[in-house]
């Protein structure tokens, strides 16, 4: 039976009980050969690609046109908000993994639909780095399907509550926007894709 | 005189000796009823605001026309990277402050670019929200200089070194793979936008 998810309880975790993520202090020289201190949050599961994690934007495309390109987007818990957050489906890569084939894997496991190829991977990039030195690619993945849109198993694993959306990309970020005003909170990195391409269609236009 | 910055030493941070971000452990109810735990990172620096940061991106701008329009990009090194990153120009809410307020300090001390107008502000936004709850918005801010580009003087505190570039919105992803292949590292977030600029352009011509 479903119910809503929601935070019990928060404690301090010393750094010695963590299991996922760790605090470290930086000393580093600045440009003018001062020693200066800096405050880090690290995961603990980066592997040997040296790269935590993978996001993935999927274009779907119909081979009849039967609709527009589209992407499709996940709804999901996120327990440090404590809210339905709306987020690219995502994912950290495993052991052996390339980052494409983890973008792959995610892709299928969180929305059901199976990548045709990769389009284009992104370069190394990182998601906060005034705090954290968390690391992730962005991989694009051609989802060609035969006709019309299609609606496949996800393949979540126990425990795991992801609701998937098709958008068409056109409507992204007016849909972010209706997401926001229903109380889901935006993944940053999904708004300035969204709203990156919202601004070339105003100003090129 | 200025040299290149570098990391001399990284060790454990016990959560007592913290004083810019902490770790939380959290008690939650998932969508069975089942308890489980969560791991996060804080900023201790969140203002009554709630928000803990703003980016800005500035549309420059010409009256006469003289240059297409542009955005405004900050090179910066950060320990926690070790490298030089990329980022739109960006810093934290100060008490008393509204995001649209802290937008236009910030884009003038990191690039000298006062603001017109505030073009839009985004949702609120999180960067990162497996591992950490760190939020903000995106502010849009309108600058229009009366005929070619001006380069105004940063106002930078004692010891930060922050350089500024102006990028024709056009090529903004372009310059952004100009800058990987050099051995910058890129902002997730600027990267996005930039990506979703392009991806409007190819898919909707």
């Amino acid at each position: 039976m479903s119910q809503q998810p929601k935070v019990l309880s928060v404690s301090d975790l010393p750094i010695n009980e963590a299991k996922w993520i760790t605090l470290k202090k930086i000393k580093y020289q600045d440009a003018e050969g001062k020693e200066r201190l800096w405050e880090v949050a690290q995961r603990k599961t980066r592997k040997s690609s040296g790269i935590d994690a993978v996001a993935i934007l999927a274009i779907l495309k119909s081979k009849t046109n039967a609709f527009p390109p589209s992407t499709v987007v996940v709804e999901q818990y996120r327990p440090p908000i404590d809210k339905f957050i709306v987020e690219l489906p995502a994912g950290l890569i495993d052991e052996g993994e390339t980052p494409e084939q983890a973008a792959i894997r995610e892709l299928e496991e969180e929305t059901g639909y199976k990548a045709n190829s990769v389009i284009e991977s992104s370069p190394l990039l990182v998601s906060d780095p005034g705090m954290t030195n968390a690391n992730m690619k962005l991989v694009v993945l051609n989802v060609t399907l035969e006709d019309k849109l299609e609606t496949p198993d996800q393949k979540l694993d126990a425990g795991e509550f992801i609701v998937r959306r098709v958008i068409e990309l056109q409507k992204l970020l007016g849909e972010l926007k209706v997401y926001d005003s229903k109380g889901f909170i935006l993944d940053a990195r999904l708004h300035h894709l969204a709203a990156g391409y919202a601004m070339a269609l105003s100003t090129e236009s």
